[in-house]
């Protein structure tokens, strides 16, 4: 189980670039999924057709930024023995980031699906915090 | 006094995007600038050439996206009322955005100006949890 | 009151990249603004849905440019003194910003609020070129 | 002597946006990936400081290019029975992603590592068009 | 059935990033047309209005990829020599982004439209081929 | 001859993005190109390494920004009759965006390489006017 936020040290936060500095965190792919389900209820709820083309605009962006987000993670963070760990892990990323494209949150302007994604990405939390405490 | 964050319930974090979703959270700045310093802390820590402009290449991009995550809570998030409120939210959002820059976090490797810099971005998130609550 | 374009003199235009190489000009937001007129005066006088669905696009890419080319001013060419010498600079900014946002020439389509928007960079403009000049 | 263009059947050839359009091609990673090895192959062959770290900085880039061309296939080509099909899919996406960046094109300059990558690429190519011909 | 790879001399193919590398493909903007094709022909086989505007969404995207490789060939790729061997190229080029561009591609979703880009691209592959084996 | 900037009415200015809306100015790639030329000259007065790095990475971005900023003038901007006009338009962008490159402002941090490059904008600049008075 995963361990409540607060009881998380901020300092075992680490490394998201490249270089690589260490510092990941997926509060960035579900902060932009967040975008993505408030972005799909304000659709539903409005009838502008401007309104909606431009949420339909934006919600393509942070559909893009969800797949890139978790596919650092996916690359640069988990190493040999987190796959050997979590077998599901490579399914678990590739469902999520199918997720957030064409068959999922890109596709749909559904809130539902929008939740779906954020409950991936909440299984994919679960572990990287895991993995941080070991 | 800012809440501790697991008392600040999820449901009230909402929109970053312009359309706008609501979804804001300073935790995208901080999350950049804590790479910055973790770069920084490896560029001093580093004697390889190469590896060291490779920390400048992506210190200069991290610190782009400090930048541009706080001008979106200075432009899209706040409002008026938080202006008049905290009077010196805009020369708080002013000097932040600098240190990310030329005089700050992209002119330096100096792991304490990214302190500062983190400093800064917790005075603001501070700010902005306590009109979160109001 | 702004001197004449013609009359002040080129050298004078300097540094808006981050080095900082010292070349700013207010200019840039203003061609992506007018850009931002016509933009909607030919979705207004189109009735073809694929036609304006592409002038919401791209509206949405050139308001997104208007805001970091003022971000970039407000942020890399203002300094302490000039926001001592023009108390309201802030507002100004904070509300140019948000002018070419969710709640301006994003979020409307119409060339009225461009014309909105264009004043306020005037407005910007004017400043610049008086502190260029001191 | 190369084959001349007509003998390479089209229609092969398919889809690789998010809508999606079907329209994928390894061809897109393993060109920047060429790019790669002969960036440093002249940075190796230079001594002039300003090329070499010129030569980095785009290293950099199309690196991260190899990288989302890459993850796009992972995410939008492959499919469930592929995977069930190619047991080590997974893991030769999520090695041949890791050699595209920091411990392997983007954090070395050997043109050795850059072969290497080409090969990962080229594995993953040759499954892509058995998949294709399926 | 597609001819196996290695009849396809590697050595052939060079640079395309402005180090220079040395490695240009036409294949590059090619692939982007053929997803244009695609999105077009789904756009028009569709009355789904959610999804009509993601394909101009995204036709826009790849359309402006054609228009960028084409321009990094007809720039760097191309010297003078070619110029004076191919006194058309300069024509060729400039209608080939201006059909990828409003007046073509960008501003249609027919895909008779695509089909011309896609022969422009021919035309020009076919010429570059020809200075590849010079 | 080209008229001074002050009397040529600023209506008729018009569109550079591409749905087209008609705003072009060749004052983009300039102000670009004069921050290219201001980088050169404190790159070549400056002796920190860190601070040179740092001119090389925001130097290939401006530079890169110049070629876009003239690819867009060439290919959407002038027309067929242009190009009858002017027979040498062509090859004057494509010594323009050449000596934005790898074999100019890219490749060089030379000030006086930066300064034939503005003298081709300026070229340019002066031939787009003509056609806007015509």
């Amino acid at each position: 189980m995963r361990l409540p936020r607060f009881l998380t040290p901020r300092t075992l936060v680490s490394a998201h670039c490249d270089l690589p500095c260490g510092v990941y965190d997926p509060a960035q792919a579900r902060i932009e999924a967040e975008s993505i389900k408030a972005l799909a209820e304000k659709y539903q709820a409005s009838s502008d057709p401007e309104f909606r083309t431009r949420a339909l605009i934006i919600k393509e962006q942070r559909a893009e930024l969800v797949k890139h987000h978790l596919w650092v993670l996916w690359t640069d963070y988990f190493k040999a023995p987190h796959f050997e760990k979590y077998p599901h892990l490579h399914t678990l990323f590739n469902e999520a980031t199918k997720l957030a494209g064409a068959g999922g949150a890109k596709g749909s302007a559904d809130p539902e699906v929008a939740d779906r994604l954020l409950a991936k990405i909440e299984e994919i939390s679960k572990i990287f915090w895991e993995t941080k405490q070991a």
